[in-house]
C-alpha cells in the first residue's frame, strides 16, 4: 500500500490491540474512573494454512471482544450475583488431568473453590451461558473447558474456553482470559506512554526521595560538551542509586557513572550536597488487569445452524430450523390461499400492519400448494405463517389463520389483532399454548 | 497469504461485485421472481496515496450498498409515489454546463421532464433525502448533482451524487448510478455461467433453429483424434453459421472451421443433412439492470457531526452537538445533585426503568456542579438529562427533573412516569412542546 505501493500492510488477529492502545481515552471517556469496559466488533484475520470446516476455520472472520479493565486487587463485579446461581458444565484443568468428565456446578460453587480465577471471569461465563440460551443454543451441547496450564497463552492467568458440540465435535466458539495486565504494561514499556490508571490511598504511602545539588560549573569545565547529558544523568537516579553515590563519594571520593556507553568519573567536587527525605503520597499509579470475553461471530452462527435444523417425525424429507423470532431471518411469511385477487387487499393490510410493528415478513405467493408453501417457511426458520383464504373474505370482521411453525398448530382469528398477537408471542408476553386457548385450534379447511 | 505465504491477497474496492458475482443465488431466493433488490455493508478498500480529511478520504473504509434488479424495459418503482411530491435540489448535467445553479425540482418533475433517468433512481433519491432528514443533516446543505457526461463511469448510463456540505466544501456521501447490465453481462462473459433472470412472454417469440446431422465415420476417419472438437464446434453453430454452412457446402462442396486455432475444411460427405425449422418460445433470458445506491458511511457520519455541532448563544465556549435521540450515543444522563448516599436508591430505580425501555443512559456522579454535568451531556449530545435532587427526597410519590437539551427548558415529573415520556419523545408520539405544556417548566432550585 502507500504512494509507492511497496509498503506492507498488516492485518489484525484479534480486534483487542486497538481497544489497549486507546486505554488512556477510553479511560479518560469514563471520567477517569475504573472499573469499566469496552466492546468491538469486527474482522480479524489469520493466514489458516488450509480454510476448512464451513465457518469455523477462516481467513476473515468476525470477531466481538470485551475488554474490562479492573484494579488487580478489586477482581468483583457488583452483578455477578444475577448469575450466581446458574448450574453449567465446567471441565476444570485439574478434572481433564485426572481423566474425569466435566461436573455440573454452579458458578458460585466454582468461584468458592477457586475452580474459576475470580467472579469477574464467572460473571462473563455466566451472561454467555444466557446469551446462548437466549438465541436457541442447545444447552446440554455446551460446556466451559479450562485450558491446561501448557495451552495458556503466556499473557493469560486464568482461560476458559466456552465450547459448542456440533458436526464437527466441540468446538472453541467463545473465549475467557484474564490477561492481567500483560497488554497495558507491554505496550507502556514498547511505547514509553503509561498505559495506567490511578487510584486514590486512604492511607498515604510513604515514599523515600532525594535531592543533589551539582557543582554544574565544576563538571562543565571536566566533561565540556558531555556536560548535559551528565546533569540529567544525575539528575534522574533512583534512591538506591543516589544512596549508593553519595555511600561511594564519601567512602571512595568518586563515583563512576555511564551514560551513552561512555564511562564518567565523579569526584567529591562536583556534588556540592545530597540530602534524604521522605514523602507521602495519596495517589498511587498502577497497571488494570483486563478479563477479555472474545466472541468468534461465525462459529456461535454454524453451531446455531446446526442445533436449529430439525426434521419433521412423520417425514424425514420435511427439514426445519426452529430458530427463535430474535434470530430468524423472517418473523412472519403471509400466504394467500391461492392467486385470486380478491386477497391482495387483505394481504395489503396484513403487511402495513406487521410492517408498524417493525415485524420483518415475506408473502409467498407462488403458485404451490399452501402445504408446500408452510414447509418452505419452515425449511427458512420462519416462525409465523399467516394464510389468507376464502373465510377471510366471508367473514365480518376479516380473519385469517395464525399457524405456529414448532407445533404446526394454528389458530383462527381476526385481522386486526394479528400483529399484535406475533408480537406478544415474540416478545414473549405471552406462550403459544395460551394463545391457542384463547382462540382454540383450528382445523379447518386449510390443511397443513 | 496462503501456506507459503508468497499468495498475493487483494481487498475489493467496492461491495457491490459480492452481490454480482451471487445473483443467481439471490434470484432463487426471491422465488426466480423480478424485481428484487439486495443490499450489503461492508468494509471497502482503496489505495489512497494520501489519506486525509478526517473520514472523508481514508484506505478503509465502511460502505453500504443497495443493487436493485429490474427488467431493463420496466424500470418503475411501485412506491414512487410515496416520495414523488419531494422537492430537492437538483443539479442536472446540462444546469453545471450551462453556469446555471441547482434549482428545487420535485422528484415526479424531474422523472416527467427526464432530467432523471428513470422513477427506481428517483425513487432512491428521494429516500436517501429522507434518511438524511432523519438522522438529523441539515437538508439546506443537501445537493443531487448529476455527473457531466465526461465523469460518468464507462459502466454507467446515469448517476447522481448526493452531495452534502460542510467543512470540506460539498463532498458525494451517496452515489446513485444506473449500472444498466453492465456487471452481470461482464461476469457471465468472463466466468461462462450465465447470470440472467427470464421472463414469461405473453406472445410467443419465433426463432429459427436447425438441426445438423453429421457423418461422424467421415469426419473421424479424415480428422482423427481432433474429430471430438469438430463435432462439438458443428452442433453449437448459429442458426446465421448453420445457413453459411447448408451455402457453402451446396455451392463449393466445402466450407472451413476454425477450431483452436486450427482450420478444417468441411466437405460434403460429412454431413448427411442440414434441417431448418421454426420454433415458438414463451421464455426469454434477459440482462437484468441494475441501480446502485451506495453509501459512504464514514463521509454521512462525519457530515452529522460538522451539521450537529453547536455553540450556546449566551457562551461560545459551550459547545453542544444537536444529535437526534436516533443516533445519539447515549439517550439520557442521570445526574445525583450530590454524591449523598440518599440519592442512590432513586438513582438505581431510574436507570432500571430506563434499561427496562430500552433507552441507553448514563450515570454522572462526577464531583462537579451541576451545570458542568449538564453541559458535559450537551457536550457528548447526550438529548435528556435527569436530575434527582433535595425535593426528590421529600416529595411523595417522588418526582425528579427532564431536562431537554436543545431548549435546556426542565420540567418536574414523577420517577414512575419518566422512562415512558422520555420513550414518547424518542418514538415523536409527543414534542418537548406538548410534554412542557403537559407538566408545566420548572425553574427550580436546581439551575443549569
Amino acid at each position: 500500500i502507500g504512494p509507492t505501493a511497496c509498503l506492507p500492510g498488516f492485518l489484525r488477529p484479534e480486534t483487542a490491540q486497538g481497544i489497549f492502545v486507546n486505554f488512556k481515552r477510553l479511560l479518560e471517556f469514563n471520567n477517569n474512573r475504573m472499573p469499566f469496559a469496552a466492546t468491538q466488533i469486527g474482522f480479524s484475520f489469520r493466514n489458516e494454512i488450509s480454510p476448512r470446516s464451513g465457518l469455523l476455520r477462516c481467513r476473515e472472520f468476525l470477531m466481538a471482544e470485551i475488554e474490562h479493565f479492573i484494579h488487580p486487587a478489586k477482581k468483583f463485579h457488583p452483578k455477578f450475583k444475577n448469575v450466581a446461581n446458574i448450574a453449567l458444565k465446567l471441565f476444570s484443568a485439574s478434572d481433564q488431568l485426572n481423566n474425569l468428565t466435566p461436573c455440573i456446578t454452579t458458578l458460585q460453587t466454582a468461584v468458592d473453590k477457586q475452580i474459576i480465577a475470580n467472579n469477574v471471569l464467572a460473571y462473563y461465563i455466566g451472561r454467555v451461558y444466557l446469551f446462548l440460551q437466549k438465541i436457541g443454543i442447545d444447552l446440554e451441547r455446551v460446556r466451559f473447558r479450562q485450558h491446561l496450564p501448557q495451552e495458556m497463552a503466556h499473557y493469560a492467568c486464568d482461560c476458559w474456553d466456552c465450547e459448542i458440540h456440533a458436526y464437527h465435535g466441540w468446538v472453541e466458539c467463545v473465549g475467557f482470559a484474564d490477561r492481567a495486565c500483560y497488554d497495558l504494561s507491554q505496550h507502556s514499556k514498547e511505547s514509553g506512554s503509561k498505559l495506567v490508571a490511578y487510584e486514590q490511598l486512604l492511607k498515604p504511602d510513604v515514599i523515600q526521595t532525594h535531592e543533589i545539588i551539582l557543582d554544574k560549573a565544576a563538571i562543565g569545565k571536566q566533561f565540556g560538551s558531555d556536560s548535559k547529558q551528565i546533569f540529567s544523568h544525575l539528575e534522574s537516579l533512583s534512591n538506591e542509586q543516589a544512596i549508593e553515590l553519595e555511600t561511594n563519594l564519601k567512602n571512595n571520593n568518586e563515583f563512576h557513572i555511564t551514560v551513552d556507553g561512555k564511562i564518567f568519573t565523579i569526584i567529591n567536587q562536583m556534588v556540592k550536597k545530597v540530602t534524604f527525605s521522605k514523602k507521602e503520597v495519596f495517589v498511587k499509579e498502577y497497571f488494570p488487569h483486563v478479563i477479555e470475553p472474545s466472541f468468534g461471530i461465525g462459529r456461535i452462527l454454524y453451531s446455531l445452524l446446526a442445533h436449529s435444523c430439525m426434521v419433521r417425525e412423520q417425514d424425514e424429507q420435511r427439514i426445519w430450523f426452529k430458530f427463535d423470532p430474535i434470530v430468524a431471518p423472517t418473523t412472519c411469511v403471509v400466504l394467500p390461499l391461492s392467486n385470486k385477487e380478491e386477497f391482495q387487499p387483505y394481504i395489503q393490510s396484513i403487511v402495513e400492519k406487521l410492517a408498524r410493528h417493525n415485524i420483518s415478513y415475506k408473502v409467498d405467493d407462488l403458485n404451490a400448494s399452501i402445504g408446500k408453501r408452510y414447509a418452505r417457511g419452515d425449511e427458512l426458520g420462519t416462525p409465523f405463517a399467516i394464510t389468507v383464504d376464502f373465510d377471510t373474505l366471508t367473514s365480518d370482521p376479516a380473519t385469517v389463520t395464525l399457524r405456529e411453525r414448532n407445533t404446526t398448530e394454528q389458530i383462527r382469528l381476526q385481522v386486526q389483532d394479528i400483529a399484535q398477537v406475533i408480537k406478544d408471542l415474540i416478545d414473549q408476553n405471552h406462550k403459544w399454548m395460551e394463545i391457542v386457548e384463547k382462540y382454540k385450534l383450528f382445523k379447518g379447511q386449510v390443511s397443513s
